[in-house]
């Protein structure tokens, strides 16, 4: 039985991974770099050190110089989140909530990044709990962020619907127990193996909970 | 007699040390730091590699890493050097071409930044020797850049009227046994101790040369 939905925030909430890549495009760009979109694809969904990596690989520098450009360029050009916020995400939410559910969000940002995207995009009344994965030892996929939002939220693991849209979100979904669906997006190819379902829209998600908990 | 004039271009060409100082202030900002424009005053007339140091005092980061924002914050915010450049500069290269001087351009920045200021500001035709600082082993207050400049301009060192707006570069001057003008800016104290003369406008040097000449 679904009690709860933890939810990730960047790639599922807000349609980040395009803008954070096309940044990096620019980035590149400006350091006389030039790259197709379609070849930085496969960094979407990575964790900021995955990107830092990459660019450093790009520019040939060092990954503490490759996260200082990036860090720089954000502040520069700061993303409005407002713009990216997915409509269905909103829309789910408060289906969710209308329905009793219990809401929690799971991010591997920090709060401070958290708070200044729940500013942008008015979503501070939307979750029971707000976990950002920055309190803890290790990241996804290690379980630990999902079980303590569960137990936040004062559900089982097996009771909590994960929605992600990285492997390594998956995996931490999966390696906490819990029914985990892979947001997939055609543009980024991610292994979604240990997805226990893979949608291509958030409007899926409110269906497949229902036909959840009518099976159970 | 003096018989040619080696320019330096940031701060005396161009008007940039204001600029740069509000860069410094921006990007401080953006990083939390908030910090007065005149407190910053002092970083006036100083290397990359002083600029680099400040940031990273402000910030409490590595040198390096305040060296890649100040890197990034360019690239993002490229100057108008257009603006930034002095009539009265271009004035007196004018004057001075017109009466038979020698002009060389002696600036420890890179070709590549010198080419871009003098596209922006149209000065390609000005001097008749460029020099970049990156060639030699040692920077300002070295005379190896002055002395080698002289040369290319076939005159001797003290027949060579250098125009600098920092201690560095007026003991580089100094140091190459040539009359030294120092461009002082009331905002950005600086040592001139060793200066040869000290003016507070480039419309100054003109009558000044001639002075130098007649009394020769």
């Amino acid at each position: 039985m679904i009690k709860a939905v933890i939810f990730d925030m960047d790639g599922v909430i807000i349609d980040s991974e395009i803008e954070y890549i096309k940044n990096v495009r620019t980035l590149l760009h400006g350091h006389g770099v030039d790259v197709p979109l379609e070849e930085l694809y496969y960094i979407g969904g990575g964790s900021g050190k995955f990107y830092h990596e990459n660019i450093a690989k790009y520019l040939q520098v060092s990954v503490a110089t490759a996260e200082a450009y990036y860090k720089q360029f954000n502040i520069d050009f700061p993303t409005d989140f407002k713009k990216l916020l997915r409509p269905e995400a909103v829309q789910l939410i408060r289906e969710l909530k209308a329905d009793g559910f219990k809401l929690g969000l799971a991010s591997s940002g920090t709060l401070e990044r958290i708070k200044t995207k729940f500013d942008q995009c008015q979503l501070h009344d939307c979750f029971d709990t707000v976990v950002s994965g920055t309190q803890f030892k290790q990241t996804k996929p290690h379980p630990e962020i999902f079980l303590y939002t569960a137990q936040q939220l004062m559900v089982a693991p097996n009771e909590c619907l994960v929605i992600e849209d990285s492997e390594m979100g998956i995996n931490g979904g999966a390696n906490a127990g819990m029914f985990v669906v892979a947001l997939a997006d055609p543009r980024f190819k991610f292994n979604t193996k240990r997805a226990s379902k893979v949608v291509r829209n958030l409007r899926e998600v409110s269906a497949l909970i229902k036909e959840l908990n009518q099976a159970a």
